[in-house]
């Protein structure tokens, strides 16, 4: 922990810009890069999945009458758009459902940002797969080891630390893919840096997957201009008036800097299987494991008990959400809808679903107190049959977590839900194949011309 | 003063939004219109004058391969640019001399994040001069109302307050060109906050002038989301993830609310004199004075000694700058170059001059120390001749002081200055005119062709 005017700090900005220009293929090893192929696949699948939600539609269009040449996939999305108006919208898109990936240490959301600025560029300039996936782990290290460096504080002020970090990590991506060299990439952090922001009062409204976009267009920007000779500060994260005193009450520089490129914060990532706060996760997995497990059918169902961690009832105490939006902050339609569909995917949150009378039904069967000692990814679960059979559960680690990860079939499952009804069944499995095998493309040209397929009529309906 | 969580706090966001769509030309006092007229006349050569900085090129060079139509106008440069880079370079060009306006309760430099989101806007809607001159009038109320609620806390915590207020300046002033309602406003107002930022940490890099050119675009970007249906919180300024707590440890929402629409903040403008930090104006005015009633050449002076304010040294103690940057933060060469040339403007601060031989050995003859009671807008100043006259002069308020405001001949002299090296000595007349004629104007057509001239050779030599 440094005083708030110790001029004194580490230069970590020269530092994190020094590892990014540096980093090299060869020496991220492959448990590395395969977790960075999997946080792709689960991102592309998000950003693909939320590509024709209202915010990014409104985005575009916001924009169009002033774009740029339109030579930008933005995948989910047959027109192509300016470099800015796609970063924006895939950053949009990749967030808005709340399904993207999550680093559990700081709560960020490490893809998007990153994701978003990169692959603009890495089309412009066919980039491999192979140096798109290092500049996407350089990209979500610069952005965790900056929330592992000012988390909790800087989150607890209110800041949304997906955007504030996220600037950063799209600033370095891009800083990679457009060759700086280490004073150019120490400037692109200090203009990244500036451009921080991001309230989680926007939290429930368009402006929380905002954030990402606007942290990947900031983060290029940055990239863009330190390229021409623009200049910043050289010490935009450790100087007494820059990022991590300016925008946290504590900091810890050795967390930026010890073994910055040996540890990998993207082996740390997680990919959620359920499309809402990780919180009640949990008791959806435990209420999707008891209903196959019983084979007990909710209309038998007389009781289910849950036993959760305090936060739980805290964010989602909602005991009867009228929409769908609602519905992601209610535990007891959450567990009710993967009781019954066995799944708890973007379907399971809509308005359709939250107003269905069987899912009504079973969810007022539902009660929830805190347990001691319970963890935020524990849930203990007792179901009282009609005929008076007691039924428990313990999950000790939901799926999702990083002690009981989505498997790879998981990711899957989960890309092609969220891509069919996007892009048509035939295309979104070609996508997936395809993005699965991102380290060993040529280029990423095939991967985003399938992305912006257009749905057969039959898959559509 | 309000408590860190209290969530009961006034709705002064929808309150600042339903003023900003909702002031009227009529409700405003010709007094405070005039002064409006003159922050525009001031911003205006400044934007001019640093139209051609290596800042705006490498802005301008940068987004070029990614622009929109190249319509909108930078002033001072003959190509058009599209929305947002004409926005971002403007608002880049008027600040990068640090020479524009100042709210002297705040520090915030007002005309630069509103004028800039404000003038594209309205060369593409052929907006009248009197409703530009409100959308001014309004953007710089809002955001100067914003400064006066949290500051000083939140400038002392490192934020660049002309950025981080300015961003909703700019969306308040788009609001209202663009017709949004109130609802609309509020979202404005939210996305913008959302993306306020900036640190100080950047002063005496491109990034501060950057900050004002992002906080124009930023917040422009806001209410063309906004006018779109993109939705935020309505509560971004009040509420405990908001603005005025994230980002301020104090804040005081009757600074907000009180007798909004009724007293202007527009009124308490000024304009800078001399193209340095405010600190060190007393001491260039009084050299300045000393020269012209004295009449003594500099070469006849023995010593001049400064009686200074503690922020003189402590902000601008370089004894011996050795480039135009460095003099900026050198009383010591401020007062020289004022003695000898009679001004201070860009010219005076150019390396050129600071390494000049007469302004150096007038230099050297200066001292300054700080004395008791001295103001900050105060200097003494004693003379002393090689012939051993003592000559002495007081400034009790520094030209460019609300107390001893520039006159309008002072800011058309700056002007003037400002332009010419630009646009030419013709076209920087006519600019004059025409942007001291803003208020009856039928649109600022005429004005910002003018604003585009090329100066002719025999101007530039």
């Amino acid at each position: 922990m440094s005083s708030h005017l110790e001029s004194s700090a580490p230069p970590v900005t020269r530092e994190l810009a020094a590892f990014t220009v540096k980093a090299v293929h060869e020496g991220i090893a492959e448990r590395t890069r395969r977790e960075a192929v999997r946080t792709f696949v689960n991102w592309l699948g998000c950003a693909i999945g939320g590509a024709r939600h209202p915010a990014v539609d409104i985005a575009l269009d916001a924009l169009a009458p002033y774009s740029g040449p339109a030579e930008f996939t933005v995948p989910g999305r047959e027109p192509k758009a300016d470099l800015f108006g796609a970063t924006l919208a895939m950053g949009i898109a990749s967030h808005v459902f709340d399904f993207d990936d999550t680093h559990l240490k700081t709560i960020i959301h490490p893809a998007g940002p990153v994701a978003s600025a990169l692959l603009p560029l890495s089309e412009r300039d066919r980039l491999s797969g192979s140096a798109f996936l290092v500049a996407l782990i350089v990209g979500v290290e610069v952005e965790c080891r900056l929330g592992n460096a000012v988390y909790p504080a800087h989150y607890d002020i209110g800041w949304h630390i997906t955007g504030t970090t996220g600037v950063f990590g799209a600033a370095a991506a891009a800083s990679r893919v457009l060759g700086l060299d280490g004073d150019q990439a120490t400037y692109a952090l200090g203009i990244a840096g500036t451009q921080s922001s991001g309230f989680r009062e926007m939290f429930g409204s368009m402006c929380k997957s905002f954030h990402v976009g606007a942290a990947a267009k900031n983060g290029l920007l940055a990239a863009l201009l330190a390229q021409r000779g623009f200049t910043s500060s050289t010490r935009g994260i450790e100087a007494p008036r820059g990022f991590a005193n300016v925008m946290s009450t504590t900091r810890d520089y050795d967390e930026i800097s010890q073994d910055l490129g040996v540890r990998w914060e993207s082996e740390l990532n997680t990919y959620k299987p359920f499309a809402c706060g990780i919180v009640i996760h949990p008791s959806i997995d435990g209420a999707v494991q008891v209903a196959r497990d019983s084979g007990v059918a909710a209309e038998d169902v007389a009781s289910i008990e849950l036993t959760v961690h305090p936060l739980v009832l805290e964010l989602t105490g909602n005991k009867a959400p009228k929409t769908g939006l609602q519905s992601k902050f209610s535990v007891f339609h959450a567990a009710a809808a993967g009781y019954i569909y066995g799944r708890a995917g973007e379907h399971e949150f809509s308005d359709e679903v939250v107003t269905d009378s069987c899912v009504i039904a079973l969810r007022d069967k539902i009660t929830a107190s805190v347990g001691p000692g319970i963890r935020e990814d524990e849930v203990r679960i007792v179901l009282t049959t009609r005929d008076g059979r007691r039924i428990e559960k313990h999950v000790e680690h939901s799926i999702g977590s990083l002690d009981r990860p989505l498997t790879d079939d998981g990711i899957s499952a989960k890309f092609l839900d969220l891509a069919e009804a996007v892009i048509g069944r035939d295309a979104a499995r070609r996508a997936l194949e395809s993005a699965w095998a991102v380290e060993g493309s040529e280029d990423l040209t095939q991967l985003l011309a399938i992305a912006r397929s257009k749905p057969l009529r039959s898959a559509a309906e």
